[in-house]
């Protein structure tokens, strides 16, 4: 066997997360947020990537708490449901994607809007309370802004708002830190998608690093 | 509704694909390569990805060809497997990840090695001609380069190789693309991920934009 590596799952963690630290400017965030922060650098590969990572007061606790108290997770898509790490999370969380429904290809013409938005209408009757994660589509998470406008729209405890990309994601999450109707993190600008939003997920779920 | 954006699907894609083509140098790619490359610059959101991102000789064409006939996507995390889009694959392509198969935390302990890694000796039976899409672990890369030492190892037609992170992603990429032991793609350094990969795949399973 030529090629010699490092084989040990823990030790390249440990090793990662250490590298992580050593480069990254982290000293804004407290205590709550720096790991959320160095997971999410360590899912991107990207030392930089804290400059743009956002939370709002009382964040990491809220979505920390709702976990902890059996809440589900909502994710616009499948690469962030299937992306959390079940073992990490406290209560043997419900992780739900609602994407694949077959009531959405025809909830999105009614709406005409994406099928990434229209599967958000099915997290209603689960919403309140929820941790909501939108790593994909930008769509997903501006009718969530639109659904929270309305005050008998259930509130979820916390929203990752990650989309990532190109058409909306800079637009759709500079709307969510305006508006937060709830405590929310987000990446500011293009950068975001279901690794990094999945990574935010998995640090709050569980400190283990 | 106060919160107004493009909902049209298929506008987005033109906009964020225009978007990239006039932000992104992408000269040096040929026809074969450049939307795959417009495609993994969208998947990250990051125009200057293009000057990460290698192509071996053929390898477009070799991994097109492979789809067409109808081989598999072998993935080495579930993020990847289920980001692939199944109406765009030209046979009906399996995507397969054998990470979840129940014999491969015992097949780990005794390899002494992780189950990302360990999880790729469960392609053997199915591995000649198919197309490999390494996006999350450099263990899994590192072990596919060391079972391809093997000359009796079935050969992939292609490999992109895009693990990501701080440890082993930029060593086994380098490694990959200094062995190149069948034509493959890789993004050089730090930077990959299964968005990225997940984004190469479906690129080369159809030219649609």
């Amino acid at each position: 066997m030529p090629y010699d590596y490092e084989k040990d799952g823990a030790a390249i963690y440990k090793q990662s997360f250490a590298t992580i630290r050593a480069e990254a400017d982290l000293a804004r965030f407290d205590p709550e947020e720096e790991p959320i922060a160095v997971r999410m650098i360590h899912a991107a590969g990207l030392v930089g990537l804290e400059r743009d990572i956002r939370f709002s007061p009382g964040f990491a606790r809220a979505a920390r708490a709702a976990l902890a108290a059996g809440a589900p997770v909502f994710c616009d898509a499948r690469m962030v449901s299937e992306g959390v790490t079940r073992p990490r999370l406290p209560a043997d969380n419900a992780v739900i994607c609602t994407l694949q429904d077959p009531a959405v290809p025809e909830l999105a013409r009614y709406m005409n809007n994406t099928r990434s938005a229209a599967a958000l209408e099915l997290w209603r009757p689960r919403l309140a309370g929820a941790l909501v994660a939108i790593g994909n589509a930008p769509t997903a998470l501006f009718h969530l802004l639109n659904m929270l406008e309305d005050p008998n729209c259930p509130r979820p405890a916390a929203i990752i708002g990650c989309p990532v990309g190109f058409v909306g994601a800079m637009e759709s999450k500079a709307a969510l830190w305006q508006a937060q109707p709830v405590p929310c993190c987000i990446v500011e600008g293009r950068l975001g998608g279901s690794a990094i939003t999945v990574a935010a997920i998995n640090a709050i779920a569980s400190r283990a690093e």
